[in-house]
């Protein structure tokens, strides 16, 4: 048998156990919104380290949930000056809407080759994945080529709030020369999407209060309204071809490198696929210049309305003139743009526009973060992906969602790719998340592939 | 005693029975938009009608509520070609929310001088009220000056949907020459207040649908978002100035009449006590012409969102790019604006700004109405209140709200006047409705006087 061969026979034979394994750790939720099983799973993540034959210690923050360190030390012909890092999560979404459900969501159900429940996708299946690649690792190559430390938070479906608290004060203690970020799996093509970066994201919500009681509608002929002033604020921020209005909001985007630019390019797009799934009614925003949708989804930040507010929204007619209105916008942000500038820029638009009686409520922010694609730890977790795959990954310099990753940036100056066990279909955060075991089994193989690599990405200092 | 000492001693000696008999009546709950107690209600209205010495018909159209009608004959001494018509209603708005109610709506209870009830102030006290000031006249005068009709209709807080009907059919039945409108009291200047007219209105639903599902907000790179269009097709339709931007909104527009501009002039104002009132943080309407506020609310159309809502409205952040958007709007109309025009120009205002897709659905309209303010009943109106009450009213060309009026101006071609015993705290529709009993007491006299003085507007034909 070749190295691959024996490497894919030792993941067959460890599937019975995987499974088993997972389906344990997702039947126990583990709510970071509803603060539900938290220590819990905390102590079965730590448990499951020391299982896999690494050293666990749980972090305790005061206020914040438990954070899970782990480490597996190199092996003897291994390089003790390199570590590679696990970023994953114990907590999951709440499970709600119950009904939505075929089967209850901490069940954890096998069904056509799939394994569903809460968790399972986001980020169970990962975690119990890597720490499967790592054991068949060590005992196949008789030891780690580098260390390997995990970092297993229990706070990433509520925003991640005291993981810049962790990582500041543990900052030697997760040192690492690599990450593997929490997420990923495969695309509608087959391909597994490799994500080097995130998007940021700076989430405000906007009050116009114009009296402290409702008023019949008659008195529309001389009172403001709410709802219409809101109105007003909002067009006044953003152009019918989708442009953003507000002055300095684009302040210190960063031009993309020509890598990203030529990864973004080789992005699959499938246009009527997207306009099916969701059913979509309008054109696809493209702008004057008539840009990619790829490179639209990777390199430009966004300013969504994600609700609106205001007055009577029953049934039928009901003449009021509303003292309020509201609206919660997100805007995605691109490497270098700053939350607390575009906050403030928001702000001074307002202002400027006659609006300055709008609050604008700070609900959260995170900056933008790519690694760089040239680094060779990147082209490393690429490359593994071919070899064990036998395609090309899919790359996206930024995914178009939002985490954490700025943080491990600043505090561990790291580079980052994500991958998972996921596929197109997972639909983590929604009812009846899934993996499919296969999915998971050529990911266990895709990591360990990854793993042995490294001792030639990082050789031993005097070999 | 004078003539007038003699009627203040005779409504004065019928309040135990008037309110007695209201207390009944406002303990009957006969709510049209839950269809609670309505035939009880109007079987109720027919037999007070009777009790007066009246004579009393419940009209029946299939699938609308009952109707009432009334008649009281000229004495002998009076004029049979001519006949007043007081129109009234006998349902009442929801009572809820029933928390916010002091006491039991349905209860009638007396405190401080004052009945509290659901349809005290709307519109069980002026029913009341007219009944007993016929009768008054009737017993002092030797007989009615004229015919008297009563038209009460059991659907006018659900906007009288099949009052249309009625009317057509039985236009000879109520066909009359002047009319006595359901609503009315004083205002905050302790005024009687007299509307000669109604705003019209024009009630719809916009409804913008960008795609079937929701969808994650990082697509917003690409994908439109049904709340940013709403938002921009809202904006298109009316500029900050406050001027409706709707091609033909304005059509057949009729200028105010020199005496409605005189007496819009007169109305009272004071900008401070609204502004205390309502909590206003704006400044009024004004307009770039600076326009007076009392001209606004009587001769402005009004465009207003009652009502806007997408996507995410809970607490917190949730990123979505919401599938739909909608708003409710209402347009209070002026004389001849016509609803189904103006809802025909806001369609294709919306085609003609690229918001084509956008749906207008229909929810109601009605037209404005006012009658002649030089017309000799009106007039006498004014003058009886004058007279009875000591001090000019404040009369309205028409008032800011919306009634069915322009119907009764249709197929009975009469003048008519809104008069009623409410004041300014009755919270019509709203919890802790009331009336005070002394705005009871003089009301009644004050119709005693408008009756009787009809003798001299319609002197029997041979006198």
């Amino acid at each position: 048998m070749t190295k691959p061969e024996r490497w894919k026979a030792a993941v067959e034979d460890a599937m019975p156990a995987v499974l088993a394994r997972l389906k344990d750790y997702v039947s126990r939720p583990s709510v970071s919104a509803q603060k539900k099983g938290i220590g819990e799973a905390a102590r079965f993540a730590a448990a499951l380290i020391a299982k896999a034959g690494g050293r666990a210690k749980i972090l305790k923050e005061p206020g914040a949930n438990p954070l899970v360190y782990g480490f597996f030390p190199a092996g003897t012909k291994g390089n003790p000056a390199k570590t590679l890092l696990f970023y994953n999560h114990y907590d999951v979404q709440p499970p709600e809407p119950l009904a939505e459900w075929d089967t209850f969501p901490f069940s954890a159900e096998v069904r056509d080759g799939r394994l569903f429940g809460r968790g399972t996708a986001d980020n169970k299946a990962d975690f119990v994945a890597r720490l499967q690649a790592v054991q068949i690792v060590k005992d196949s190559e008789g030891g780690l080529p580098c260390h390997i430390k995990f970092l297993v938070e229990g706070e990433e479906e509520i925003g991640s709030p005291n993981l810049e608290r962790y990582l500041k004060k543990y900052a030697d203690l997760f040192r690492a020369d690599g990450c593997i970020w929490e997420f990923g799996g495969k695309n509608e093509k087959g391909q597994l999407e490799i994500a080097c970066g995130v998007k940021g994201i700076a989430y405000f919500e906007l009050t116009c209060r114009t009296a402290d009681a409702d008023i019949h509608s008659s008195a529309g002929a001389i009172i403001d309204n709410a709802a219409w002033r809101l109105v007003r604020a909002l067009a006044s921020m953003k152009n019918a071809e989708h442009e953003i209005l507000v002055e300095g909001f684009s302040d210190g985007i960063r031009e993309p490198a020509p890598e990203e630019r030529e990864a973004a390019k080789k992005l699959p797009f499938d246009e009527k696929v997207l306009r099916d799934v969701y059913g979509l009614k309008r054109p696809l925003i493209t702008g004057k210049k008539g840009t990619d949708p790829r490179e639209a989804m990777v390199f430009h930040p966004t300013m969504t309305i994600c609700g609106i507010w205001s007055g009577y929204t029953g049934e039928g007619a009901k003449t009021v003139l509303p003292k309020e209105a509201k609206a919660k916008i997100d805007c995605r942000l691109v490497p270098e743009q700053d939350p607390v500038h575009v906050f403030a820029c928001i702000r001074k638009h307002l202002a400027a526009k006659g609006f300055a009686d709008i609050q604008v409520e700070w609900l959260n922010g995170q900056r933008a973060h790519r690694s760089d694609l040239k680094d060779p730890f990147i082209r490393h977790v690429i490359r593994s992906a071919a070899e064990a795959y036998g395609r090309e990954a899919a790359v996206w310099p930024n995914a178009g969602g939002t985490g954490p990753m700025h943080l491990f940036g600043r505090y561990l100056h790291v580079p980052i790719a994500s991958v998972g066990v996921g596929w197109y279909g997972s639909r983590a955060h929604a009812p009846n998340e899934n993996i499919r075991i296969s999915d998971l089994q050529e990911g266990i193989l895709f990591l360990v592939h990854l793993l042995s690599g490294l001792s030639r990405l990082w050789p031993p200092e005097n070999s």
